[in-house]
């Protein structure tokens, strides 16, 4: 698989000058997979790597207009700060922003309304895609179950993903109205039929070989609808930071979710 | 599988007077299943079913509210004219709306601005979200091609449904500047490859055991989203039909297809 | 979908008189299903149906050579034990055969040496074929996982058919030496992770529009097949029992399993 | 995903020694693998790695037993020829071996009657599986079609194993007397019904973020089974090398084709 092919699914093509863009964090492996991305990205230009202990100083000698945020919890609130008081519009994907720190950082950018700031619990675009069809087609169909596959490794079941994306399913349904899906089980000695969540049956596989997956199947009276994601690759994140990348600019304030720069209700 | 079952996946839980509903062509195999799923569904009261020959008559005495027209090209047009002119609203699953048709219905509907006509070419609730996921993610992903698999007494390939979707896929693309999906295929000696729809590469399987399924790929670096839409049943139709039925008294005037009655961009 | 095709898969072109059959049971689902499967047939000849309170003797005056079973439990015995005594083939779907009819028919066989018969739990090929691939495969994997997909009226969970794939996968995986599928499991509320059978993760979904379905999923560092069976439609068991009509006569004795009919290891 | 678990699926339990390994071509990428997964076996014991340039006397130092062949066409005979003069077992991946060196290394082998060489053009246990699965499956079903998926920088369609897939397909029909599958297509303008290959119906799909994957989809009436094979890294070829390794000791003289390793027919 030409895993270096630039990831570009969603440029519009364009005469403009490239974005400059850094990364924080580049030495991770996620800041890794950006560093090559931003490379390979022919509407972006990489100015910029800052790893630990590097001056956040050289961003501004660097000229980024974007910064791509890969760090670690605890620093992340710190490097957007330093980003936004100096104009640099930020997407963010390392964990660790609770209600406090989002809340400081709305305040922050009240005073600097230019700036536009995406932090982004998911970056895999199939993954937000597949939560996004799920929800508005659940109330359509008479019964919904989701099933996840992932590597065995893994330590919990279900996975997050899954559970978000049957709290989704499962107030889609009470919205309209519906019971939970229908089912006749009267013996089920081993637990074969699952876990239910928000009222909704999830399923987990683990099996060597695989990374992570997941089936949400929706049923009526002779037809049934599947959305499938599979993620076969972490790189795959990198398409939601690209779009995050070239987004942001134009979107100031604080977006939480890539969902939002997916524009899906058009 | 118990294909009686009521189809009422998207009833909302009420206490209203159920809506009376005609059925015309209630003989013919859509018309024999519009009987039965109205017949089973408990917001609903069938009032009259209509066959070749009845008169029209017929549904004013009945009081029907709703008429399903599921007849013929060649009587179409007169019953939804009757109906209009009689205050009843339509859900029509025949065949034969040319623009020509389509015209004169929504100049009479003018002079009727309270009656709802629904007509729509495909009544397959899954069939018509698996088009429009489809058509809202292309613009995510570098690849798009689609497969569909039909029973072998088919005698077209690709599917309507799947030049439809191909059509709604490319120009999707288009519209965000992407260009053809990637494909670096030298040699292809027998056709391997497929047609060439919109610049959407479309496969069609043909099995006997199979109904009517189909899929959309999508794939970007590391991940494919897979929207899977298996018909099993003609009766799956009927949950469309319902879902016409309950909505088209609160939709004056001509819609034309079904999304329009689902609200996806909520 | 053309359900009134001749099921007539494995049939090698013949120039032979057709075998001459008759259908007991002939009222009931799967006998009307048999009738016509048979009538469909080029090779085979529909000789006698006979039904509830019908006297066996017309199998004689008939000339069946091969007699299918599809009647109750309460008279299977009696049909069959008639036929051996008449030099009639049998294959037998109905159910109720224990260790003890079993072993009463054997004795009854061993004085009619020329004469076969088969009894088989289960019908669809394509179902008997996922079973044994499952097995043949399991030793060749680290992980093995079982997914079974059924209309939500059914009453248990696992399906039978799940559950004798599992112990089929279970004693394989033993017999090479191999231990329970990796699974770091730790956190697991709620039972996503399925019931345990034989050592194997079964899961059941139950889903309104589905009929009977199930997917082995086996997985190796890198790779994964799958051995998935769809049963549309329980039609599907009558390519399996032309399959037994067709190889009984040249298989005297008791047979237990279509499997045995279908020379898998050659 | 943990790819650095020990590939170590078809062990047995074992308290014999390690078996000593060595692999030539330890430099390439496919030799990297091998390295990494003999290293992580407790079975076995890598006792050499020989690289571009290494005299092949190593092997004789290190006491190898069995030597593992990832070269280049232009020195795997030479290769394999030193360790069968040695008494070295061989198992070769390298491509290149035509009927003439197969012959002469055939003769070699009978001055050598106690050495074991396996040469396989593809060492997948899941595609061997897969391919034959779909072969023992073909007779019995009226329709079988191949659709493979690779990533689009592929230059030829079908896959070379979806072509051989297609030819025992073809051949086991052919053997059961079946005719072509059925198919009423009557309006296909753009070739959407895709390649015939052997009689058989191949598609190909080329897709962003794929690797390699086919499915072989076989229908009755009223029913389909679907043999699956995903290829997600190259790294699953191990599983298949090591099970070259483990066996071929046991296996004096050439054999041709992982499959005969695999003891399909018990």
């Amino acid at each position: 698989m030409s895993q270096e092919t630039t990831v570009n699914a969603t440029v519009n093509a364009t005469v403009d000058a490239p974005v400059k863009v850094a990364v924080l964090g580049a030495h991770g492996r996620m800041g890794a997979e950006a560093v090559r991305a931003v490379d390979g990205a022919r509407d972006l230009q990489l100015v910029s790597t800052i790893g630990h202990g590097d001056s956040l100083r050289q961003l501004l000698v660097s000229g980024a207009e974007v910064a791509i945020d890969l760090t670690v919890p605890a620093s992340t609130e710190e490097n957007v700060r330093f980003c936004v008081e100096n104009g640099i519009h930020c997407v963010v994907g390392t964990t660790g922003w609770d209600e406090q720190r989002l809340s400081r950082l709305s305040e922050l950018l009240r005073e600097h309304p230019e700036v536009g700031v995406l932090i982004a619990p998911n970056f895999s675009i199939g993954a937000v895609l597949a939560m996004r069809f799920s929800a508005l087609a659940a109330r359509f169909f008479e019964s919904t179950e989701i099933v996840e596959l992932h590597h065995p490794d893994k330590v919990d079941a279900p996975s997050g993903t899954a559970a978000r994306t049957a709290a989704m399913v499962g107030e889609a349904r009470r919205a309209a109205g519906l019971q939970d899906s229908p089912d006749a089980t009267q013996t089920d000695p081993d637990g074969a039929r699952g876990a239910k969540v928000d009222g909704v049956s999830v399923h987990s596989v683990r099996l060597r070989g695989l990374v992570a997956h997941q089936e949400t199947l929706l049923g009526n009276v002779g037809e049934m609808l599947t959305i499938r994601h599979d993620s076969f690759d972490r790189v795959s994140f990198m398409s939601g930071v690209l779009l995050g990348v070239r987004t942001v600019s134009s979107r100031p304030g604080l977006t939480h979710g890539l969902e939002h720069f997916m524009d899906l209700d058009a």
